[in-house]
């Protein structure tokens, strides 16, 4: 089961739950794929930068793999962005045949030119391998890495195994309408778009084009609603109900400090057991964990889901 | 009228209006004056980043700084920042002359170790002169100046000129927590702390002991309210009054385009006549002037003001 | 007298002269301009980074190109760099009607795609008019911005007043050898090529096809004589020379506190009254001074002239 | 066989060598460390910036590690950096139980204030466990982290393990004055100061306090005896020997370029059979290698060893 470039929908980005000591939780790597699965989500994608992946050793990272693959029934995504090719493609390699549906590829975050940025996907898609589908990460904020849409549409032209954008760019409104208009004018190839940047956006975006989101907001029902009301084209009803949310989601959205918040909420929930990450890693002050709880009090008496 | 430490309440960042041909439009400084002071503003702050500071030339600069302290009956703060401290002095002091209230220092970007940032602001401090009351603009987003609560307070110890922190960090609420607790414990002298960014974490900012925001939203009206609610004390109709405007507040909070939305729905609402940016300047695509009507129309159906 | 893409030779980089007190040392402008003639170096630059150009107030940098310009008898390019492009045209077009011979520009530093670097310098070009001769400076050390070869090109066919590059690329020598490549398959028009870089590697850029030095190197005459002798094919003696000042020469070419080597250095031969830099600036330490005062010796004993 | 804060001498930073197809040369690791051993150098690093560690999977690092600590009858300080903490205390402690005399950590590029950096320390420190002794890095112009002398030292205090500082800014000699001078003012306990940056400064960091050398100049006898003489007090013996080099030790410290310039003439002497970089890696250019041949020549005529 590959994802390809009519994959659509939503793909949740999984956190990787810890103990309180700092260990992997695998107990809850389990109840943490229930939970997904009940929400209705179509995918998940694991050991992205809010899956705090620099942080493991390669042997976790299999692990990890391992028992979401066994656990899910749905296409799991694994990111797999390495400062070396070698470990990239060990990676890659391994979690494909351990049952995978893609891998995904940010960029090393010394790359400033146009070139810079096209010869290093093409030396990463060589060292996965053709026949590995690949989702390309465009997260400029966090990654210092800026592609324009023309650079996208080279890397997407030379690189076959590239299926899916992952598009967290911000603002970010303009490059999907960008390449949506290049796939129109035959300069490229239909390129699956989801996307992340905590949902801040996901009301416009899907009606730019967007094929669905990937990120990990605590709420992942929520994505799963609006993808479909954006979808049918319920346009107003979509937005009464990110309207619901965005007061909370605005604020899992805080850059670094989100994480903290999000297995906060998640951990409220039931989907893990912990909301502890592994160091260094952010943790809600008491006053913002109060400021969590009042917001979600908020939000449950409006979505009463 | 100068500001001080007890300074409280809604300083507006004004744009500059120009001419569709880029040349300074002087009526619309005028109405823009009008427009903030009909919405209740405690004070303007002119020729910041989002006022298109850079690209002005210093007669320019002195000629917006003239009018507009003729034209307000408010105090008017002035962006001085520069890439040398002779064109801060002459431009800070030439605006207190003609009546400004205070001037605002945003640091030079290549700053990076605390003791770089710290005496950069000695400098700037002794060049506009000990007399002259000063803003701190802490903006690390736009800047990539990094500054601790300790480097804030020290900056604020070192120079007795220095009565308000422009806050604009973010995830910034820790930062206003920790200064208060610098206060509390007798290590700070008293700072009057203004929130930036858009007003999008201006509900909780506020909770955490700001005194008021500084920025440039559409609907100044709104920073009014909402600063005199919290400060009331009055938590549920001050979080009930934010969400309203959040949908739209966060659209035009992206960084960049940002001023774009605004300038736009400033045009709209009458306060310029144009809202065209000098060169180099984001526009708004047709798309992006949609979804701004669309949300207004939104925000018209919900706040009947 | 206009430069052009012909133009060879050695232009010096000059600083701007203060008084200790740091007002603008005028009388140090005629003896530094006549130290430069009696280098025998072919041009001037000036109001460049190492110029101290953002310190400058618009007033002082007029005052500076009017002297020089009455002054010298040499082709004086003035540095008109600026973080918008209203000062950059003021500053460029009054420039030239005093009787400059070219301006010169380098890339704002926010700069990073190759869509913004070009969209940028064709903004540029428009703002300083058609009829004036600019010169590309590419200092991707300082101003963090970096060009491809294939940029640079598409910068000079974009803008038919660009003749000239300031080459201070680090390593670099592969990007001569690029863009002579592309004047050989005629993908690109003749350019002016003179490298800066503090003359550390001039003996092979030389050799790699540049036209020539533009750099600040506290010994003039030692640009004028490697330049005449590479261009007269005596690779030999050419290295011999320029080994011969290597030593000191390296220590000049620190990144920020090389302007005050070089100040120091200036000052002792004559130059400039005073070693002073406008604030902020480095300053030399007395044991720093010393190490210099060695390699001087070092170097007196070994090239005599 | 630990080193300790008294640790004098040269310490040659190793590359790692490839074979031509992008795999590890192990035979090459014996003859490199041989030739080491034969120009005189007191210790090795492996697995630093320029031992393309980050290119190397978890299992070829420890390869190399063991492979060389068998080899060499000198101490090896191992590069442990990592993204993550968890893999560099496995690394590290792998390290040490093969032998290694200690490691070396740097900071990841994202730090920016001084609280930031000695936190990141103390969690490293504490990561590795306190038995381990451990090598400061400072390099800026690669990794973007801007210590002062000042948080240097109390990373020092903090971290009864660190006992060296691998000193690598530039300009850097008034860093070690200022360490130097911590010392004698009795406020940081003695460090060892090892000096990188290709010896470019080397001259001159002796004379400022160095305890000698830590670089991968591909001349290290160069290294030893200058060390040697500068510790000796014959200061114009030790720069006329310096200076010998420094035409081709320049060209060897190009940055980014310089490790293909380095293996390229560490193959011509023998040491390693291939000059190949593993992927992504820079090239030499027929015309840089000719570059360099003519400057090796030039060497061998002035420095008959």
């Amino acid at each position: 089961m590959k994802i390809g470039s009519d994959t659509r929908g939503v793909y949740a980005i999984a956190p990787t739950p810890f103990q309180p000591d700092g260990s992997l939780d695998t107990a809850s790597l389990d109840s943490m794929v229930d939970f997904y699965e009940a929400a209705g989500v179509d995918g998940l994608t694991i050991l992205g930068i809010m899956g705090e992946a620099p942080k493991l050793e390669p042997a976790e990272a299999l692990e990890i793999v391992s028992r979401i693959v066994r656990r899910s029934r749905l296409p799991v995504i694994v990111g797999v962005s390495a400062p070396g090719l070698a470990a990239m493609r060990t990676l890659a390699r391994a979690s494909m045949d351990l049952g995978a549906a893609a891998v995904m590829i940010a960029p090393v975050p010394s790359l400033r030119t146009d070139d810079q940025i096209a010869g290093y996907f093409a030396q990463a898609g060589e060292a996965i391998g053709p026949d590995v589908p690949w989702v390309l990460q465009d997260y400029p904020l966090t990654l210092s890495v800026q592609m324009t849409p023309a650079v996208i549409r080279r890397i997407v032209t030379d690189n076959p195994g590239c299926v899916m954008l992952k598009h967290e760019d911000w603002p970010g409104l303009e490059k999907i309408s960008a390449l949506r208009g290049f796939e129109k004018d035959g300069t490229l190839r239909p390129l699956s778009i989801l996307t992340g940047n905590g949902a801040l956006f996901l009301d416009f975006e899907m009606e730019r084009g967007a094929d669905g989101a990937m990120t990990g907001y605590a709420f992942p029902e929520l994505l799963v609603d609006l993808v479909k009301l954006s979808a049918a084209g319920r346009r107003d009803a979509a937005h009464d109900l990110f309207d619901t949310h965005l007061p909370y989601l605005r604020y899992e959205q805080q850059q670094g400090l989100g994480l903290a918040v999000r297995k906060y909420v998640m951990m409220k929930r039931g989907a893990i057991a912990s909301d502890g990450q592994r160091r260094p890693g952010a943790a809600l002050s008491r006053q913002a964990a109060a400021e969590v709880d009042y917001l979600l009090a908020r939000l449950a008496a409006r979505d009463p889901r």
